[in-house]
């Protein structure tokens, strides 16, 4: 998906918010605010948001000099959706069925934020239910798929993840492997960020080899590439990925993201944002 | 006040909800954001913000053809605050103090849609209190004064002028010019916007002669700088005129306005947003 104009003033306010959290020194922060701007015209849009912040991201880490901005934010996150992880398993094993509703659980999981500030009523457990839904398309093509490939998204989100790999690993037999992104790009997870977090237990870890807070396979290690290539299903979680995999138009791969921002909702023709589990299609 | 980084999100923010505004064509909005952009950048932190703005709401006027975009939110605005005139003159004539009330008001003027979508609870008679608060200083000038200049701001918050000059009229009998923007801009008042209010009746009205969201007084009509350089005592309302006119450090010139935005609380050295009556000192 290409950028819209409405991407623009949240690339710019994302930008404030990155540089504020990454130094103090207000001569840093105004001097990269105009190359972000000049950043942002010079794409246009020409190319999917992530790809365009992939460079204010890598602009702002060499000109602050701090490598991970959101380090705090993402262990906090991390921390707080532990914090739910019993509740939210309870209600996965308690639904009719479970790996729907796990789905619809890791669909919400960046919304973890509002539900631990009671913005999300009723928690995680009460998401509504899909605006999108190609659950059946989903099974069906785990069913005889042997090699199954999850992309990751934010901090907080991949306890969900979890959950959802948890999950699957019940039912199914095949190879998971989770991708996280190669460094720090907003809140995202890294190889460093997901540690201790129970994942590595349940399938291969493996990193995009790129900082694009989405997949630019062209910028992305050989290694992954070739995961990419190799597997049956792919799961792209959340806005960055769904952003800059749609484009492939690749029938493997299942959108699982929280519709937030209002070009999504419409690009995706919907009236209001929520849980989408979207199967690509040519 | 030059402009902060801040300030570049909150322009391109507004920047696009003023061209979806003005028209409906989406290559027109695509295009011109990326001029805004471009704008933004060539100024960088150089002048006032309302200054830099001038240009970017001159481009949109010019590539969409439409040379006012907010005209209907000025007429609603102003018929809503129209609705609530004579409940704000009870208030103004039940208070202790008559003069310093409708001043309070007065600065909470661009609050009214918030008011009439009940955001701010109790409505303006409730605003609080003065977090800067030079009302000694402007009663003693205005004693002594024998003209006296309002530059206005937006619509909706005219009415709430209006009010102030009524209340002006009766304690005092020197002559009283309001002026207005030269040509539309955002949703600030022009001479067209002001017609029927009633405000004719009380006072000289006048054009800045320019289209900035401020007063630039190089950018202004002769005749304007004239009553500028005429004025005893000079009330400037809103954000736009305090942005452009403090340089000046002028002590003829009393800033009335709701400080609402972030560099401008900071910049005056406040806690929080709140109504502000500060005199410029040298």
């Amino acid at each position: 998906m290409k950028a819209f104009p409405d991407c623009l003033p949240c690339q710019v306010t994302a930008a404030l918010k990155t540089l504020r959290k990454a130094t103090n020194d207000e001569t840093v922060v105004s001097k990269v605010m105009i190359e972000v701007l000049h950043i942002l015209s010079d794409y246009g849009y020409g190319v999917p948001p992530p790809r365009v912040f992939r460079e204010i991201m890598r602009r702002i880490k060499a000109e602050t000099g701090n490598p991970d901005p959101y380090s705090r934010d993402k262990e906090e996150q991390n921390k707080r959706a532990l914090s739910l992880y019993e509740d939210l398993k309870g209600k996965v094993k308690g639904a009719e069925d479970p790996f729907h509703e796990v789905l619809l659980i890791s669909s919400g999981g960046n919304l973890i934020d509002a539900v631990i500030e009671d913005r999300v009523s009723g928690g995680l457990g009460s998401l509504g239910s899909f605006l999108i839904d190609d659950y059946p398309d989903l099974r069906k093509e785990l069913r005889r798929a042997s090699r199954l490939l999850i992309v990751g998204d934010n901090a907080g989100e991949v306890i969900t993840d979890r959950l959802m790999i948890e999950e699957i690993r019940q039912r199914w037999e095949g190879e998971i492997v989770y991708a996280v992104r190669g460094a720090p790009t907003l809140n995202d997870v890294t190889l460093g960020d997901i540690q201790g977090l129970g994942l590595e237990e349940l399938c291969s870890i493996l990193s995009t080899g790129d900082d694009t807070p989405g997949v630019v396979l062209e910028l992305c290690s050989e290694e992954f590439r070739e995961a990419f290539e190799a597997a049956d299903v792919i799961i792209a979680k959340g806005q960055g990925n769904f952003e800059t995999l749609e484009e492939l138009k690749d029938p493997r791969i299942f959108f699982l993201l929280w519709a937030k921002c209002e070009p999504i909702v419409r690009y995706l023709g919907l009236d209001r944002s929520g849980p989408v589990l979207l199967r690509s299609r040519p």
